[in-house]
């Protein structure tokens, strides 16, 4: 059934805050009353950092991260290893990585995985520019650090026959038991290859 | 510890949608990338619409329930029966008892119970202004339909003190069992209610 309102803008709000991820009416419902509550500055602030950021945000020219200049942060800093390529799915996975504080080396935003399923191709990543990056010489390892699904794999698979031709290294993400996991509990898959890919036990302490 | 963002605008965003109520860092940055993906037009749509929820709603002079207009829509309407008030808490209880498609009458928003314990006491409340409606002779029956707790009984009695001195009848909601309740789990006070109120048979199929 159709809630009632009193007030159409209230029902505009409402509305909008529902058309969010994972808020349902009653939710946006609350927030609603929530920004009633709050001083009209506040409101304002806030109405004005959504539109702001939708209208302002830029995607790096190099990485293709999220920012607010054309160059982010990341790619124009000189404490970075310009050689070292980080390819990720999405800004997040930046975040991610940014939060290990293990990472020195720049990145590659490809903007998703090719997934015919989803209808996304290599054409709607930035899997060009990633090549281009590489033909030009300045690249000497790239990092696949792409989710462990089937379309990571394929991507990982489609990229890496884009770029082997090329003197660049490609490595990808360590496969194995996460910290904390119960042999007991670790899926078939996970403990199959870790068997394969055993390591010598020197080598867990010297990271 | 905390985000690194590679961006400012996109930083703002997430604060911001972390100040409502149950949104965490995480859900933000669902939000704000979910933003990121709409077109600049429907993010404007939205910014706006919540600035102007703030600045431009009103509370309806006569009712204090929220409205876009001076007098509320209800407040304004020949087809309300202005004789009978449901005094309630918040516009939310408005809207339940709206949806349930079953009152005629008019509201009354009290904006809140009587609380010490949050410091709210009746002068915080509009009760004065239900009063001087009371007062002018227009109004038969008010209905109080605030929560069964101890604060929504305590202003119950609050409002009854204050008004029995006039010509109008006080009532209250129906207290009893729930439709769905099992006996088994009903409470021992609402069941000891139930049966000290009991009600003839005849009367449950009548409305």
């Amino acid at each position: 059934m159709n809630q009632l309102y009193s007030s159409k803008l209230l029902e505009n709000v409402v509305s909008e805050f529902s058309k969010l991820p994972g808020i349902g009416k009653k939710t946006a419902m609350r927030m609603a009353l929530h920004i009633l509550r709050q001083d009209e500055e506040s409101v304002k602030q806030f109405g004005q950092a959504v539109i702001r950021l939708r209208s302002e945000v830029m995607y790096c020219k190099h990485c293709h991260n999220l920012s607010d200049t054309e160059l982010c942060e990341i790619c124009s800093s000189p404490r970075r290893d310009h050689s070292i390529v980080c390819v990720v799915e999405t800004v997040r996975d930046v975040m991610s990585i940014e939060n290990t504080m293990q990472y020195q080396g720049v990145y590659h935003v490809l903007g998703g995985v090719i997934s015919p399923m989803d209808g996304i191709g290599p054409a709607d990543l930035t899997i060009d520019s990633l090549e281009r990056k590489i033909a030009s010489g300045t690249v000497s390892e790239i990092i696949l650090a792409l989710s462990a699904t089937m379309e990571g794999d394929t991507t990982n698979f489609y990229i890496y026959r884009k770029v082997k031709h090329h003197a660049v290294t490609v490595t990808t993400l360590a496969r194995g038991l996460s910290v904390g996991d119960e042999l007991e509990y670790a899926d078939q898959v996970t403990l199959g290859r870790s068997l394969i890919n055993r390591m010598p036990f020197e080598d867990t302490f010297k990271k």
